[in-house]
């Protein structure tokens, strides 16, 4: 009997066999290896030299082989994890890996709900785990949690630095926050977190770097306050994949939470970041209804459509049109020779969003697949142990 | 080992035990079982007397127990799938029903691809099934995957009625289409199918209605020429949840592939249709920021929002300000009460999208939960057992 609260990280027997792209079944998520890995390697240069390092974002692609490449192309300080179902794959399948590096898991929202906080102290057991808390409500639930299950729970203060979503304000709120951290039995202050996501795809590249010095600058003087108050602040945590290079350089930020650099996506793409497209969607023309329109079957099923259409890589000219369940409409050019049953490549226009679909990535060099990863994370599943 | 192949029927052990709302993880998705069958009720008593019939769409929910549920509630001439996927699901599932009630199941789409006729071929043994196709290589590719499996599969020539997507001009293309059928050793001519899916939302209903009965014409005079020229033609094949009284009631229609109409959303809602809303997406309050503000962790990973913004329900003056993967932000009138951990019933605006976002539907009477159910067809992973 298959209990899909473990890890599943293998992938399903109808694909492990899988060896060349044309015997994909689509629509099907593809990686271009040699592509990521490119990624992996320029942004852990980047933050080789420190003192700001990475903690890649693992709820973009939720998947333990990935994850496993970032943590070995070394700069990285542990993983980001946004949903505590995250945080358990994460553990269960790297918890090792993680030790190996010093790593810890930063889950870098506020777990509340049943049985939400009880699990993040059982994860506590096995690596050590930080979660982000806003209110006094939320830090008492954690702390009577860690209490129970006799284990420490690192926390950050998070701050809203300009997204009007979570956190409180940077200054004095953020400190009295902090207070009620240091006197919790089960907690452990850390720092403060500060995401700038109402800045990370601001196409303007000035206005992005002068906004995020700015969002930044609030964060840094709280951790500065928490010091002066006497409070740890060992950890400054921020940013995206498209500030990567703003926040990662601003004084006293100790770590970059980035995600989408991995495999990148059309919106990050018009940024100019030093990131290449690694992932597509492979579709296959079910369609050719009249010269000019070509019916894809990959739908808002297998990509999201909240960034907008995707692009459409093998065929010049081409434009999607509308995105249903499971059919993308293509205009083509009249000339296209595109007919039934030929493959085409497709440029998601966000990458979390449409890897949450699937359940495995197929992972290329060239035209040979030499990996199906499961994506282990996907969902919202309570996960115990390991398949 | 667990294998993920097999179509999962029963709920992960970590879920199962769950009786009660309060101890539901969220987000999660939950049905209001009456208000349910109710709409179940409402649909059939709608076919009840003919010669219309309902063949339920499978692509809405991608659940056997709904699905169990739609076919005993009558009127029903088997099911609609959008995906081969879908299909193995209900076949393996549902195949003994189906057989009770005469019933089959209908692939609304054109399989195309490596190993998609072959796998159509392998249901072909256990279940009538027919698909849609527009081109004379799908058909090809069809009938060698039948010839080659010994079995016969059944086609509806699909037919564009102004929606621009798939399919061939009403009139002697389908003609010609339906000859090429009735030539192939391996396929069965059942006659045209053609959705109207760019009129099922018409808010106007004098319009939807008028535009409706135009598009039918179409698919109702192709139909007349097929048996004109010799061809069979039983079944004639329209509809969604927004047109199901109009091309239901047109003379020459057989049946109608619904889907929304059994748990509802708020894009539906807006056409004052006599069904109700029995899907919520669950979610906890996570941050209360300022007075104005509440965080809740439902975003568009658990919710779609290609149909815009979801509704709340449970609190007066709220609405959804923005929808990130783990965020909804709302609004919320400044003397709000709602609090760290209270739960809000969030309506989505569009059932697809959002159902095969998660893996379970929590199923409610009242506050107790009665049931947990697989989405088993979420993805796309080919099904070749019951778990």
């Amino acid at each position: 009997m298959s209990d899909s609260a473990r890890v599943q990280e293998t992938a399903p027997r109808s694909v492990r066999g899988v060896r060349d792209v044309g015997r994909i079944p689509t629509p099907a998520l593809v990686i271009d290896i040699a592509a990521m890995d490119r990624n992996i390697q320029r942004m852990a240069t980047f933050f080789a030299d420190g003192p700001c390092r990475l903690r890649p974002h693992f709820k973009a692609h939720k998947t333990p082989d990935i994850a496993r490449r970032q943590l070995a192309g070394g700069s990285c300080t542990g993983l980001t994890c946004a949903t505590v179902s995250e945080a358990e794959v994460a553990t269960l399948a790297l918890g090792e890996l993680l030790a190996d590096v010093s790593g810890d898991i930063l889950i870098a929202n506020e777990p509340v709900g049943p049985g939400k906080c009880a699990r993040v102290a059982t994860l506590a057991r096995r690596v050590p785990v930080t979660v982000a808390a806003d209110s006094v409500a939320g830090l008492e639930a954690l702390d009577r949690a860690a209490t129970e299950a006799g284990v420490t729970i690192g926390v950050l203060v998070d701050l809203d630095v300009g997204m009007a979503r979570c956190g409180v304000p940077p200054g004095g709120a953020a400190v009295s926050l902090g207070r009620r951290v240091v006197a919790a039995r089960g907690l452990r202050l850390r720092g403060v977190m500060g995401y700038e996501g109402h800045l990370v795809g601001l196409a303007d590249r000035d206005e992005r770097d002068a906004r995020t010095r700015q969002a930044m600058a609030g964060l840094v003087e709280t951790a500065e306050r928490f010091r002066a108050e006497g409070l740890p602040c060992d950890v400054v945590s921020a940013g995206g994949t498209g500030t990567y290079d703003i926040s990662g350089r601003v004084d006293g930020v100790t770590e970059i939470q980035a995600g989408s650099y991995v495999l990148m996506d059309s919106d990050y793409a018009r940024l100019d970041l030093p990131f290449e497209q690694a992932l597509w969607v492979l579709g296959t023309v079910i369609s050719r209804p009249t010269p000019a329109r070509c019916v894809l079957d990959c739908g808002h099923k297998s990509m999201s459509k909240d960034h907008g259409y995707p692009s459409v890589r093998d065929v010049a000219g081409a434009a999607v049109l509308a995105l249903n369940d499971e059919h993308a409409t293509m205009s083509v050019p009249s000339d296209c020779l595109l007919g039934i049953g030929d493959r085409v490549h497709v440029q998601p226009s966000h990458i979390d969003p449409t890897i949450n679909l699937h359940d495995v990535f197929y992972v290329l060099e060239g035209d040979r697949v030499v990996g199906v990863w499961p994506i282990a994370a996907r969902g919202y599943q309570e996960h115990r142990e390991i398949a």
